[in-house]
């Protein structure tokens, strides 16, 4: 199965009605939306956010120090002055931690060659996962990250939000 | 204007109608798509795609690289087999380059004190802000560096694609 083959007939019925008279590259909102890749979230949907209105930042975890450059480039180059940041319930970063990853990479590599093994042992221990323990602390963390960033500029709105998977519901925290 | 101050509206609506049961957090098509984080564009609708599905990795161009953190927990702890990355056309990634973008940030920070714009200076000199000059390459670079990544899963299908912000169609170019 390839997901992949089913796109170019989907997307034909999206586009034969797609109207991009409206839409600008400057988001209207002038906000930024920070979130998880998790498969359940659909920041568009559950937030009301229409096409054009925001900038949509996803990574694993939805973490602020990985999405750095894309804010850099959404503040000076597109005028966006707010990000709310987004973590999630039952978010697969609680489950793990770097070391366990490392560990996981490295044992499904056993049956490599041993200078391909020695490689992907040497790549996979210089990265950190960003894996975090405490959902709404590391909510904050990156709230507080952003806040005291000084290439952030100073007028920018930050705010924190827990979404919850299973009710669909949004939680402020910070 | 603080567009957060939406979300609780607008979530409740959202939230009285959500059923996650047959939602789960392993994504049930094994994809994984990578794309911008542009305001124009939404992958759900514009693709077909249904929540649950696959996992949404977005940051500013769709990069590859920045992105490598999210594919290895999606591979390795979540079960995705197949990435799709999709660039789109007018891009904002096309406008500028990184030494442009670094005296921009640079200048705007005339009126901090000196200390201050030596740390901005030097933090903004070590950002390479990933932009390309190139649609199509770029795509093909991106593809190029999962394909021979040896942490990639050797399984792994991956496809590029280019969205055309303007017609809302997607063109497949690898």
């Amino acid at each position: 199965m390839s997901a992949h083959l089913d796109f170019v007939k989907k997307n034909a019925a999206y586009a034969e009605t797609f109207d991009s008279g409206h839409l600008a590259v400057h988001p209207t909102k002038k906000l930024l939306i920070l979130t998880c890749m998790d498969a359940r979230i659909d920041c568009y949907t559950s937030l009301g956010i229409e096409l054009g209105e925001a900038h949509i930042v996803r990574n694993a975890g939805g973490c602020a120090r990985e999405a750095f450059r894309s804010i850099l480039i959404s503040q000076r180059l597109l005028g966006t002055r707010e990000i709310a940041v987004f973590h999630h319930t039952r978010c697969g970063m609680l489950t793990f931690t770097s070391p366990q990853l490392r560990e996981i990479i490295k044992s499904e590599a056993k049956s490599e060659s041993s200078d391909a093994q020695e490689e992907i042992a040497k790549t996979v221990d210089s990265i950190d996962f960003l894996d975090f323990s405490d959902l709404e602390e590391s909510v904050k963390d990156d709230v507080k990250f952003l806040q005291e960033n000084p290439l952030v500029l100073n007028e920018t709105k930050v705010t924190g939000w827990i979404y919850d998977t299973e009710k669909g519901t949004v939680k402020q925290v910070v």
